[in-house]
């Protein structure tokens, strides 16, 4: 699928399904051999959990601060760790606000990016891939703070300078992306993607400062790049990566990372993923491979045109997922009913060929691309 | 969450997607040294893919049947090994005389099970399992006609015959669970379970008596509890397993194994399942686990009315899946609208409070168990 050899570093399996536990456990040590015995974040994604875990560790307490509606899932697993969990305010900069007021009362606040020894910790991911892979040619990082990709590209290149280290940000949220490129810290205002986890509306001034030194490139890749990464490490890797996880690997597979004849280690960041969102992830999988489509007309509102139908899809073999038969629709032909059925087909070939095969009985159906979708129902 | 030390051994991460090229390779391999260069196989699951990726290491000639309404997923990954595959009949029972077929014309016929030199090939996971952990107390694998629990049995006790073996079937494909509680060859017409991996109607002669000798219980799971075992897998493990494959994950997960207090390995035999299968999995999981609910009630079909309703939903922070909103229900008073909301939710106990809030502004909804909800629907 790339001509390349792809190894990918499973960070998702990592303890909390994600590798911030490697960043946040080393710069909580250094502090509690300090003397500091309370440790407070605000964060309802991985590096809450990342904090709690090490804080257990550690036998520490730790204070996670989530924005109320934090999904449940996640104040549930924080608390799994031991950590206590305050649910205050609307939005993230609210928690933060709280989590520097607990400061004040004596907490140490651990960043989920911008300090350096989480940085270092995040560099262990680094030291793993020379060790496993001493002959690597590109490792292809997730970007959101930038923590992970700055220790990445330290312990890489103090071993080997000629690795090549790339970093992936989603199109919806290039905060990084931008700083990188125009050498300054750039913040987003307006943040739109799946892949939460890197969802960052500016990067840190010690992360920056890094990329600009070691990274060697950013790429951007959209929501639909990294859907369908994350699908096929389902389907294909039997692993299940979160959006922002599968931010290396969509680079790869979408061309944005020229890695042709080359050994490419992907890093695939963590696999905390909504498991609603990955059920949606995998229907859209479906479309975008073209085994799931969507087909509609209109039949005559008489018994047995359904019929018609259905027998040709069965000739063909063909599984329906579901049926819509509106004869209510006051903006179709009175006697008339539409009709939109969902489809699991080998290909959008087939699915043509299916359609020939309906024409040729006088039925006229359609196949609906995602946009024409929205569009029939009048949504742009 | 079972009071144990569970380990899971990832056959859903070999090659081809499960254990099935062990056995493959190595009895093919026995043949190839005798001079086999032309192997035949029965199959359109993991038995299919196996053979081909054997033959492909072997450089043999890999000709697979599978009846013509095979998952066309299984027929191009099985051709994406090199293998020819051959479409015949309607049943696996056509497509296996038509492979007998082509023994006659020269192809050796790999079994999937009942053949001493498959289960050997299997058998290399029970020696892992040892080396691995040398002090497990009890390994729980997954039984379909008996060659992988019969090879891993073999293994595991010649090296530490106290260590026990516990296979597990699902409960609507018993037949190696009933020969081997009858001691006699028992056959099962009648199939249905989601696990179509181990999905067989008769387990070997040779299997069940290693099975007999060696094995020290099997047990039966059902289809709820397979599913929430791939869900577990999936969110938790960030695995994916096939039905068949998270049989044993299942029976600990249920309690069907007593495994307290003790170090258990769990085999997951394989992660080939459907996509679309999956997403149905997923979405069942989070009603089993009480995080997707359903509510439904009447409402008079004025405007404003459903509003009420989406108000107290968004008070207690919850997200809307599905609204259906039937106005046009004959059996319902006229002047009423029937409306039913999928909703995601912290668990049960919380969609009951929120239905208690309803109540106080006199709106009567109730929560759909999953029977209820077929009920409602006039199936039973």
């Amino acid at each position: 699928m790339t001509s390349a050899e792809v190894y990918l570093k499973l960070e998702n399996l990592q303890k909390t399904g994600s590798f911030k536990p490697r960043g946040a456990y080393y710069a909580m040590w250094k502090k509690f051999k300090e003397g500091v015995r309370w440790f407070v974040a605000a964060s309802s994604g991985n590096h809450a959990q990342g904090v709690a875990y090490a804080a257990k560790l550690l036998g520490a307490k730790a204070t996670i601060v989530m924005p109320k509606y934090a999904p449940i899932t996640k104040v549930v697993a924080t608390q799994g760790y031991g950590a206590e969990v305050i649910l205050h305010g609307e939005t993230f900069d609210d928690a933060y606000e709280k989590a520097l007021q607990l400061v004040e009362e004596g907490a140490y606040f651990v960043h989920p990016f911008n300090d350096y020894d989480v940085i270092a910790g995040q560099g262990t991911i680094g030291l793993e891939i020379i060790e496993d892979l001493p002959n690597v040619d590109v490792v292809v990082v997730p970007v959101g703070g930038g923590g992970l990709i700055s220790g990445i590209s330290i312990a890489v290149k103090s071993r080997n300078p000629h690795v090549k280290v790339i970093g992936v940000q989603p199109k919806g949220a290039p905060a990084a992306y931008l700083s990188y490129k125009e050498g300054k810290l750039v913040k987003v205002e307006r943040i739109n993607t799946i892949a939460d986890g890197v969802a960052i509306k500016r990067p840190g001034d010690k992360t920056l400062a890094i990329m600009r030194e070691l990274v060697d490139d950013i790429v951007l890749v959209d929501d639909f790049e990294i859907a369908r990464a994350v699908f096929l490490l389902l389907e294909r890797g039997k692993l299940v990566a979160e959006p922002a996880g599968a931010l290396a690997v969509a680079a790869i597979l979408s061309g944005k990372v020229d890695v042709k004849g080359k050994r490419v280690v992907a890093v695939v960041s963590g696999g905390n993923v909504d498991m609603s969102l990955l059920a949606t992830i995998i229907r859209r999988g479906l479309f975008l491979e073209g085994r799931n489509v969507r087909i509609r007309g209109l039949l005559p509102d008489r018994p047995g045109q359904l019929k018609r139908v259905v027998d040709v899809i069965a000739e063909f073999g063909f599984n329906i997922v579901t049926i819509e038969h509106v004869r209510s629709n006051p903006l179709v032909h009175p006697g008339m009913a539409e009709v939109e059925l969902e489809i699991e087909v080998p290909n959008r070939e087939a699915a043509l060929r299916m359609l020939d095969k309906l024409k040729e009985r006088g039925i006229m159906f359609k196949l609906l691309h995602p946009g024409e979708w929205l569009e029939a129902r009048g949504v742009h």
